[in-house]
């Protein structure tokens, strides 16, 4: 796979995933019925579907319907409004910052929106109204060519796991692809560039308005005072510019298509498995579990457990974390530094503690013991998801595939 | 023992300590027949006997034989002599900076250490040529009601450990405690100064000629470019810094004459018994034991493992170094930190190495193998002891008493 020349590369990726005329046009004969109901009200299709830069296989179509201003505070109203419009379908409402009703037919999802007519980006009322500016961005920057390397970009993305501005991901939307291609022309000069990448990145495509310390600062030309890539974290910012590095080094299809890969335990490898038994939307979740991952990494080392790694992934409707520990027994006691013999603190330090002695450097010490020496103690404290779950634990004792083994082998398989 | 007031301490502790006039002429009754043999050389009784601060058990008397500067380079073929003088006596060539005799006889030692004359005790040739200029000194600065605080002086530091300059102990030697006595007075203005020390002392009894950046320095006052008090350690410091500021809260015997203790292992304790096959000189051994401790520490923890505390004592011809770990049993695993996403040294990080990943911050991760997974492996190689020996190593499964005790309780039987 290795000797394909970066054009043939591209070709083969986009003859993978770029819709030919018959998805568009199966996806289009799902859509009419559905826009037949709503042909009285004022509305546009937005997103990728609309920019011309989905990927074959997504069939996510977003439906904005406007409403002037003063509609602002009846949204809910509107939602059932539409919900009864689509009888017959099957339906939900969800809800971002605003309620919008999802309409399934078929492999197609389509998200009617009620959006506020605003005259500029900058001067939106929540964040979806800001979509149409973006679509109107887009499509009036980007040629046919560089939208097929929007969609290159897009899989490259995913192939190495960072694509995606939701927490689960914490990575780079499609609207940051189709920026990152207006910027710097094509997906060979986007990877060029981010390969060149330090921890702190700035791209003014139009000039800033406020100052951002996010890794990765994107201003939004539709809203100069937004960074449009706050969503990406320092490790989807280094996997995206270290991958860029290699992959311009030796070209391979595995950054697109990864292998599925095999891991072993090294160390003590647990699998907490998390069973939500509530249905709630992947950020209200994932923010919950990303909070519980940082708390089980840090409350594991404020108790003494030496942790490797802590990552959470989905598996079905579980979501899993991964503890890797160098080791899951540890010792009853340490060793806790105190105050140094001159300080004001040492005669209380005396008195709280047995065991203390005065180290080389003239600094107290005492021997404490441990609060806790079982690690799934400390985890389930840490745990700090708050929508109905379940939890249970156990300890790997095997190599797996899949996203356990991707944990375990920890190597990226474009990396190596 | 703690409703003593400080004045009926003293007494009690003088009463324990303080040769009696009987302890004084069985010395000189054994030390006549000796300088006897020597009438005719120009000599002088040095040493805590010469300054009246001796306490009661100590059994070594310094005599001075004085050389003009010309004999510098014969000391060896003085020693011979002195040794073929004493015929009958049990004698023993010892080697400090230069060589001298030991005299046996009963419970007695008498070394007799050749010097060289000089005017100042700043142009002294070797640190022995100062000794004298310490004997004046001390005598005419110090009431005989003084020589009993530094007898008191000295045995506080004895009970509390830190009593002598040599290697082993890294504290304060008869001399300092003297100068400390001049100094300050009094033993009770001694501890109350040293009560308030913190971590660099510098005290001048002249006006140093050099600057020391040791823990304490206390310029001597026969050569000023000298710092008396160099060997004391921040640890020996601390120690009686602290116990001079709980001694006058709340007097106590224990103090001078501690009790001994008993200590449980706590984590896993090693003893390391080091059988030294070879006679050699004590700070030449410690000098070696020293170093040997502190490799131990740093090796341990550079491989992994978590140490609690590292010391060694003398169990009769043996030296013991306990080693205090958290843990014996390590995970063979553990997470190295490698260079951030956009440093040079990445691609090599990522050949050199299996299971490697992109850590929250940006930077890579990789997982390694211990070399070591045994302490005793680690410290059989930590050990630097160039003099013959013999190691032998067992954890330890109980309670002891003596030195061990004390090392695994920690606490020193006066603070607490």
């Amino acid at each position: 796979m290795s000797n394909y020349t970066l054009s043939d590369l591209k070709d083969e990726v986009l003859r993978r995933i770029k819709p030919s005329k018959e998805d568009e046009a199966k996806i289009k004969s799902h859509l009419s019925p559905i826009l037949e109901r709503i042909k009285d009200m004022e509305f546009q299709i937005q997103g990728s579907f609309a920019k011309g830069t989905w990927l074959r296989g997504s069939s996510d179509v977003d439906v904005f319907i406007f409403f002037d201003k003063d509609m602002k505070g009846r949204m809910e109203e509107i939602v059932k409004g539409l919900e009864s419009r689509m009888r017959g379908y099957d339906t939900e409402m969800a809800y971002a910052e605003h309620p919008y009703l999802i309409v399934r037919d078929g492999f197609i999802e389509v998200d009617l929106v009620p959006a506020i007519k605003v005259e500029k980006g900058s001067s939106i009322v929540t964040a979806v109204d800001r979509t149409p500016f973006h679509t109107r961005f887009v499509n009036s920057n980007l040629t046919e060519e560089q939208k097929d390397d929007v969609r290159v970009l897009k899989q490259f993305m995913k192939g190495i796991g960072v694509y995606g501005a939701e927490i689960k991901v914490m990575g780079f939307s499609g609207y940051i692809c189709e920026l990152l291609v207006i910027k710097y022309g094509s997906f060979e000069e986007v990877l060029r560039q981010a390969s060149l990448w330090k921890s702190q990145v700035k791209i003014e495509i139009v000039k800033g308005e406020k100052g951002f310390d996010d890794p990765l600062v994107i201003i939004d030309p539709v809203d100069p005072k937004r960074n449009a890539a706050a969503a990406v974290s320092m490790k989807s910012l280094g996997t995206f510019s270290l991958a860029s590095r290699t992959f311009l080094k030796k070209p391979s299809l595995e950054y697109f298509f990864p292998d599925e890969v095999e891991g072993k335990p090294l160390g003590d490898v647990l699998m907490v498995e998390i069973d939500v038994k509530e249905k709630v939307s992947s950020d209200i979740l994932w923010g919950q579990v990303s909070k519980s991952v940082d708390r089980i990494k840090k409350d594991l080392s404020t108790n003494g457990f030496r942790v490797i790694d802590v990552q959470a992934w989905e598996e079905g409707q579980k979501v899993v974390v991964g503890v890797q520990l160098q080791e899951r027994i540890i010792g009853e006691f340490y060793a806790q530094p105190g105050p140094f013999f001159y300080m004001n603190g040492v005669e209380d330090f005396v008195k709280e503690n047995e065991n203390v002695w005065i180290g080389e450097e003239g600094r107290l010490y005492a021997i404490k013991r441990r609060k806790f020496t079982s690690p799934e103690d400390v985890i389930a404290r840490s745990i700090t998801i708050k929508v109905k779950h379940e939890v249970s634990m156990r300890w790997e004792k095997e190599g797996k595939r899949g996203k356990a083994g991707a944990f375990m082998r920890k190597t990226p398989p474009w990396l190596k």
